[in-house]
């Protein structure tokens, strides 16, 4: 008892980013990312739901955050409550939301390279006589003729912004480029440099939390990889879980540094981590 | 008299790079640009048709060089002999040109990102089973799907050859991007890096003059394009002669640093200079 009693006065002493799992007494907002980390497709992954709900029980602000490019806010949030989730709408932000917040800050008229299906979360929005260019995966813009009316755009004085900068992903046909490489594109013929706005950008994390009005030290992200979501979420100030599920793989945990603030096998355990160590 | 006489022992004591404009003693070889250098468009010159035939008339070898990703030797031929000029097809030398020689070289097997008209001068090679990606101008190549399949040929270890990397060029409606922009969204995806063949590439001047067998300190090269052309003739070890024509912009020769050899108000009075010199 005596050894515990010394290690919290230790604790108290010591700032939050030397507690590493030691104490998360001054935590008020966890962020949890999605695919992988909550679930794999359509399945959960075993005791998420249970462990969200945990979470929604206590005392801590919860939000969730994801770097899609394609699925609008409410297409993540039928997925979740189909897998049987407990979410409300305004718990969800991913790299779109960030976006869009960028854009109603800025005030501009955004000309829109983004998937269908991801146009949801602009709605509103004034795209007339456009001075900005907002870009996302979307293999139907991706051809000469949109490429060089963005151009242009960007030319006579458009904003770039960019969903993210994600090279490729994996489809079940093999790799396949990501909106990076079209960002990259219209960086290199403008000179100019993209503003991001999903993960791992400080931005992201710090939107993310912007209505919770704490500061990055008192929030936790949970992830499953190890650079987007706790090397960025790190590098802003947070605490970083890494899960072993979705894109774990051996060793990463190795690949940051500061490394992870502590790597869970899965999300209930990195919850049950966090709630025992308020 | 004597005045000259101690000049032109200076001038052979000095190596040939310091010699300016004072003395091309040792050239055999005149390289020179097509568009902007010799016409505008279907129109000479004035002076240029003379100009190249009192060249033709010397000793020296002579050489046309274009950074074209569009149209084949014969497109070229065909232009130049309608305006008047007297040019043999192996005069001819285009980014084009050195893109088929690099193939050859590494006896690879093309995956051709190329406009139709430029495809004349890649006739003949194997392009089953591609193990290289090679790209110009290509406006209908520029769509996810055909990008796509480069990018997977690369990621599987196809060579990635770029006839030249031009940001934009300037269309009769306005600025339109050029084969640059997707060179970079194919390096960016892969992390690798593009071999660039067009001026103001150092392999492209070395492989212009392959069959002289003559070093660059013996060669000029004369154009309008102070980076492409001078520029990038004078960091290979040649003389550049910058005409005030085409794309010349006052102050232009003082935009490189070494500053072009010469800088001569047309084509004419740069061949008349060269002669005179000799």
């Amino acid at each position: 008892m005596l050894n515990q009693r010394v290690l919290y006065v230790i604790s108290k002493v010591l700032s939050p980013r030397h507690l590493s799992s030691m104490s998360f007494a001054k935590i008020r907002t966890v962020l949890v990312d999605l695919s992988g980390t909550l679930h794999i497709d359509k399945d959960e992954i075993p005791g998420s739901i249970a462990a969200v709900n945990r979470l929604s029980q206590s005392d801590l602000n919860l939000k969730f955050v994801t770097n899609t490019t394609k699925e609008s806010k409410q297409c993540l949030l039928d997925r979740l409550t189909s897998i049987g989730f407990s979410v409300q709408p305004s718990q969800i932000f991913t790299s779109l939301t960030a976006a869009r917040c960028q854009i109603d800050k800025m005030g501009v008229r955004p000309f829109l390279m983004l998937d269908k299906r991801a146009l949801e979360d602009f709605k509103g929005l004034d795209t007339t006589n456009p001075n900005a260019v907002v870009i996302g995966l979307a293999p139907d813009d991706f051809n000469y003729q949109t490429m060089n009316t963005a151009f242009r755009l960007i030319v006579n004085g458009a904003a770039l912004v960019a969903i993210h900068k994600g090279r490729y992903y994996k489809r079940p046909d093999g790799l396949a480029l990501g909106p990076g490489p079209f960002v990259s594109a219209l960086e290199y013929a403008t000179d100019r440099k993209a503003d991001v706005v999903g993960k791992p950008e400080r931005s992201f994390f710090l939107s993310a939390i912007e209505e919770f009005q704490c500061r990055p030290e008192e929030c936790i992200m949970i992830g499953d990889d190890v650079r987007d979501d706790i090397g960025g979420a790190m590098a802003t100030g947070m605490y970083g879980i890494l899960v072993k599920t979705g894109k774990y793989r051996d060793g990463d945990e190795n690949q940051i540094d500061p490394k992870p603030t502590f790597t869970a096998d899965n999300f209930s355990k990195a919850v049950d981590h966090i709630l025992q160590n308020l």
